[in-house]
């Protein structure tokens, strides 16, 4: 079996071509970190640019303090909104008039802002983005403006219910784990939020040491870690300060495990051996239910417990059972749930994980007077697979699943981009296919039924959302 | 400037070499149409079947007759139910075990059944749909429980309020029209189904002469026609009857515009002059305030009146001029709404366009106080453009956003699989890229005002879907 490629996130090479010229990855001294991926006979391109701090990064005690909750969301905005030598219709208007692709997001552990665009067009893209996210000046009245879009942007989360259920999801399944808390903030943080705030969790978290731009398509890496620190550089020159400078030597960050988003279970996976993923659930939280009453036809359920960490290496035996369970339209829930009984539209499996923890889940969105009965039937399933595990049939289908799936989603330049950058930020191991694809061949039957019992015997939450007045949960 | 590719849809050619031996057509005698766009260095390819059968072919008057509301989506359900040779189960291990990206979807012009796949599982792939297409058995316990799903799918959308809006939109816009009805029926029509009209409706409608199969990426367009026609002939073989049988001599159907779905005003298009996208409007329904009640934080909001049909010419214009008001982050409505004064989070306006009728409309989602202020700014910026049209800045702004978005969406195969399809059961035209772009770039700054003046023009309605009782609306 040949080596995964592994990122050699502990050996700062300055430049590493991982993979013929097609993968290269170079680490400057100020700890900026470029990865890029050439696609041969590529047109266009995806580039990002990733920081290391998302919404777990938070403060959860100071609503008025640098890093409050939902302040790292707001600040994704509020890169938007200009830097001194772009206004916030020039950004808008950069992107537009190429007919690019571009937005952001804001995760728990990164924010990311990427754009997809023709392969001429990819200098100015990353022109217009590296002046973004080192030189935004977070003027006090598009701040004020923001807010508002913000608050709209809560309030049309509020309206839906599925959302609703995941946020709720995360915080019963985590309990108080900073991964718990909602990506957003709340109406009460944000209309709490203070400029001044913002501009500091900015000017703390943002610099070469937690960005990571990745890119993957018709991309030129050497043109590319020339266009960022050239960008870099006159960020430097602008601020007339430290942080954007390339010449002082850092050293990438890399998120300490079990750190400021320690496990409050104290599992300690530092030492490179993965913590139970049951353990942090049963020491934290009980099964627990939870019940959001709202005006709707179908009452939108998740069932689950913790689950996996990133770099959990059970995690190949995982993907397999979570396809078998539910994973599509011919998965154990699907059917028993809907092919079967006609009991919803949706149903299906997932998992989240994190540097530190993770979650492992059941969705359905169902009538409310049939919720118990789906409960019921997606708990049975799960454990039928504990206690049996999968059949042959069912192994091999996965494996041509997963295969299949991941040789097309590979075909996307963003879907390139996004692994990489997912890869260095996270666990540290990038798998070509191939290789992704030996790690999930070499699962065994029992590995699969094991991660399930393990998850099987954890306390399982759930969560309903919707009109519970007419189910039997309450 | 080149001609663009029309595809001869009077001129039954056997086969036609539309593009080099990139783009080839083949007319079978039997009515069966398929078209293939050959991507070179593709390794996978996306083949849909699609059936020029939508929504607005039912019967509004019978509930319980063939193609009673809903029909023809509940058939598309159906159609995943099992054949003589496969059931459900194998139906959806077919797609799952290679990984394909597959589904179906009910539109209000036609329907399609199609998946993505790496190239060396399309014949697979081909082979699993065209039985599912041509032989389904529609079996009456299945039938039963894909009723619940159904139920289960509507209660979804009824949950979905800017859905909900959507349907409400159409209906409000399109009054009478069948275009204006919702595709998927309504609780009522899908409790009052019946398995044999159900059968009836797909017995009387898929036929060689509705069926279009069209493929893009990886594909080997003799080959594709060969498989198509293989299965159709074992499907004749299967029902010993007339309906699937290639020997007999078909003309492809092609929508006669004005028939079933006739314009209420009477505009008559078969003589190739487009009518007023007003008139219609004008002559059928006035502006109306249609306010639906639901718990909510956010009020839906959308505004608008009739629209373009598919082949008006003005539709080049129309593009351009939608892409100003809302078509983008530097678009006016985005700008006005959104970065000026934080009222939305999302705003923006679209076009939707049928063969005998059209909508234009412009959505935000708003807290419910402010929506009165909302509708006026749309209407505002509507009116602005109708009055003094766009910018030269604007202008060359949503000229190149076009060309970039067009580029970068025609790099998939799913985009030029589904162009292909609407091209032959909508316009007729199918436009090379160049082509179309020089269609765009031919349209005046007067060509984009007087097509924003006509929309103005006509009697516009509001949708609000929400809270309304906090607003000044009712």
């Amino acid at each position: 079996m040949p080596d995964p490629i592994l990122l050699p996130l502990d050996l700062p090479e300055l430049d590493a071509d991982l993979s013929g010229g097609f993968l290269r990855r170079t680490v400057h001294p100020s700890g900026l970190r470029v990865l890029t991926e050439r696609m041969p006979g590529s047109r266009s391109a995806t580039v990002g640019f990733w920081v290391g701090i998302g919404s777990r990064d938070e403060q959860a005690e100071q609503h008025d303090a640098p890093g409050s909750l939902g302040s790292t969301h707001f600040l994704e905005h509020l890169l938007f909104k200009g830097t001194p030598t772009r206004d916030a219709m020039q950004i808008a208007t950069s992107f537009d008039r190429i007919g690019a692709e571009n937005n952001a997001l804001t995760a728990k552990e990164y924010t990311c802002y990427y754009a997809k665009v023709r392969d001429a067009d990819l200098d100015g893209a990353v022109r217009v983005l590296a002046d973004m996210v080192t030189n935004s000046v977070i003027d006090p009245g598009e701040f004020e403006n923001e807010r508002e879009v913000i608050l709209e942007e809560l309030a049309m989360a509020a309206d839906d219910l599925a959302d609703v259920a995941n946020e709720r999801f995360f915080e019963t399944v985590l309990g108080e784990h900073p991964l718990g808390r909602p990506i957003g903030g709340s109406t009460e943080t944000i209309r709490g939020a203070r400029r001044d705030d913002v501009m500091s969790h900015y000017l703390a978290q943002y610099d070469p040491s937690t960005l990571v731009v990745t890119a993957a398509g018709a991309v030129d890496h050497d043109r590319l870690v020339e266009l960022v620190l050239a960008g870099l550089d006159a960020a430097a020159a602008l601020e007339g300060g430290e942080r954007w400078g390339t010449g002082k030597d850092r050293f990438p960050v890399r998120r300490p495990q079990g750190e400021a988003g320690a496990d409050p279970a104290g599992a300690d996976p530092a030492d490179g051996t993965p913590a139970d993923p049951v353990q942090g659930s049963q020491a934290d939280a009980a099964a627990e239910l939870r019940l959001v009453s709202r005006e709707s036809e179908q009452l939108n359920l998740m069932i689950g417990t913790r689950g996996l960490r990133s770099g959990d290496p059970r995690r190949f035996a995982f993907g397999l059972m979570n396809a078998v369970l539910g994973g599509g339209m011919s998965s154990r829930l699907f059917q028993e749930i809907r092919e079967k009984r006609g009991l919803a539209y949706t149903a299906y499996s997932f998992g989240a994980s994190y540097s530190d923890a993770g979650a492992f889940g059941m969705y359905a969105g169902t009538a409310p007077e049939k919720a118990a009965e789906v409960i019921e039937l997606a708990n049975a399933e799960l454990q039928k697979v504990a206690e049996s595990g999968v059949t042959e049939e069912e192994h091999e289908r996965v494996l041509g699943q997963i295969s299949g799936s991941s040789a097309l989603a590979l075909e996307d330049s963003d879907t390139r981009m996004g692994r990489l950058a997912r890869a260095e930020l996270g666990s540290g191991e990038l798998y070509t296919l191939d290789a992704s694809l030996e790690r999930f061949a070499a699962v065994t039957p029992e590995d699969i039924r094991s991660v399930a019992a393990e998850l099987a015997a954890a306390p399982r939450s759930v969560v309903a959302v919707g009109d519970v007045s007419r189910s039997t949960l309450a």
